[in-house]
């Protein structure tokens, strides 16, 4: 590491501190295992550092479920949000990329979490993605109000209920893509599933043409031709290494990028940190939540 | 329709009978009320001819949500069966589609409901799609055993515990397109919503490909030789458009369509429906189950 940074002149850099970590988080360890045994790994000292007020925010490419766990008890959730939510941007027709939370925080979610994931996903869009008033729905199986399990038709409740958010009611899943919302909300299970489905079925699509195109010269000249577009695509469909995926909720600003993230791909986790701290998207939630509830209660 | 008929001789045909049907069920109609009110409906009046076994299938393009309540009805479950569950098949990296249940007939399901499923569904592609001891996972978050709702941590302990089925783990949503396993089971919340929304990816994917090759003579040229895959991979992309989406676990054979299928994609799901007949899928299903359960207690 010090290697690098002595490589890109960056140890001279007086806004750059460099913190010896004894220990590394591995990739396959278990979230408690990681939380109870790596209080040395770069990525607990990083969310100390935050909690502390020494650093605005932490940016790592670590282990995933180990840095959702470390986070929520280094940090805490603000007041009024029971889980952290993991949110990303997926691109759409429309041409504006969709927010779309829970993507693998938290497996099961009643109603309520729901709900807290709809005010944080709106306040993200918001301050970060610059949509006034950001249309809201809930991933659903079908658009009618009946349609769905106990949790998306009670949350569906809650948020009819709350004028502060501009909740539009169920959207099925091919609706993700097309641009008619800002912010898309279902529990960690679905999200999760939803996003590595999606990363599938593009693979899928791209070895097809592939297949199609080949043979002659002009073909494969062709294939060439495709070959950048879908390169791009490809870094769309996997948010965290396209832009970083945000875990919010938390009293701090932390955001994940892919584990074999390149330079561009993790510079934009940090610009995403840099403007999350900025709009000071941690106290804007808790702001945003407090008025909503006040309004319920 | 006796119009249609004519225009294709069908009506001298001595293989085909054509009953008269007072009712029409509304695409928007709700289940209920489609089954209180439409007996006299041509969906209702195909399931009374299977249920009274003269006829051996229905093959439906009508309101899938109407098709399953009266298909539950009219011709009940399985014993053993709690829930049916709407199947169909899609395609995959390795060229042999992959059986993903359910899509959408139960939006909740606890352990018990998805390991009926995983039977149903390994029968289904053992006699239908040919496949020796079929490859059997649970979608799931993630691959390692600690990961999942308690829905699927349950369902994989049944299912480790049945010599009966070739259950391979969990498998994650990128898994479900990579043709690893053979047979995939979900809750049917998770499975519409995977299914449309890798319909709503490849759509995404096709408009970005369309753009990324406009302009000049051999872009076109490209986009005319991708248009016959991209349909081609839209159809598969379709199932029930494609080949027909089996409601199983019934005492009778029903095959969804696509409400806007082509004589082509009609056909197939007529097809389905027959070799279902031919296999006796119901009565396979009912023995595995049975000695599947009998193994249990």
């Amino acid at each position: 590491m010090g290697e690098q940074l002595r490589r890109h002149h960056a140890t001279e850099s007086p806004r750059l501190q460099l913190l010896h970590a004894e220990q590394v988080v591995p990739m396959s360890e278990r979230p408690v295992q990681a939380l109870r045994t790596r209080r040395q790994s770069s990525m607990r000292l990083a969310l100390d550092l935050v909690r502390d007020g020494q650093a605005d925010a932490c940016v790592s490419g670590g282990n995933t479920g180990a840095l959702m766990a470390m986070a929520k008890v280094v940090l805490r959730t603000l007041p009024g949000v029971e889980r952290p939510a993991l949110v990303a941007t997926l691109p759409t027709l429309g041409g504006e990329p969709v927010y779309l939370l829970d993507l693998g925080a938290n497996v099961a979610c009643d109603s309520e979490t729901l709900f807290q994931f709809a005010v944080m996903g709106s306040v993200l869009a918001e301050c970060v993605g610059k949509r006034a008033q950001p249309r809201l729905a809930l991933l659903n199986v079908g658009a009618e109000e009946i349609k769905g399990n106990d949790q998306v038709q009670q949350a569906a409740q809650l948020l009819q209920s709350t004028p502060q958010l501009n909740y539009r009611g169920f959207i099925e899943g091919d609706g993700i893509f097309t641009g008619a919302v800002d912010v898309i909300v279902c529990d960690g299970f679905v999200g999760n599933i939803t996003l590595k489905a999606s990363e599938g079925i593009a693979r899928l699509l791209v070895q097809q043409l592939k297949q199609g195109i080949q043979g002659n010269i002009l073909a494969r000249m062709l294939g060439w031709m495709l070959k950048r577009r879908l390169s791009r695509f490809n870094r769309q469909m996997n948010p965290d290494q396209y832009n970083g995926a945000s875990l919010l909720g938390l009293r701090g600003i932390v955001v994940k990028s892919h584990g074999h993230a390149d330079e561009a791909a993790f510079l934009r986790a940090i610009e995403e940190a840099m403007v999350e701290v900025q709009r000071q998207v941690p106290r804007r939630i808790k702001d945003r939540l407090e008025s909503v509830l006040l309004d319920k209660s």
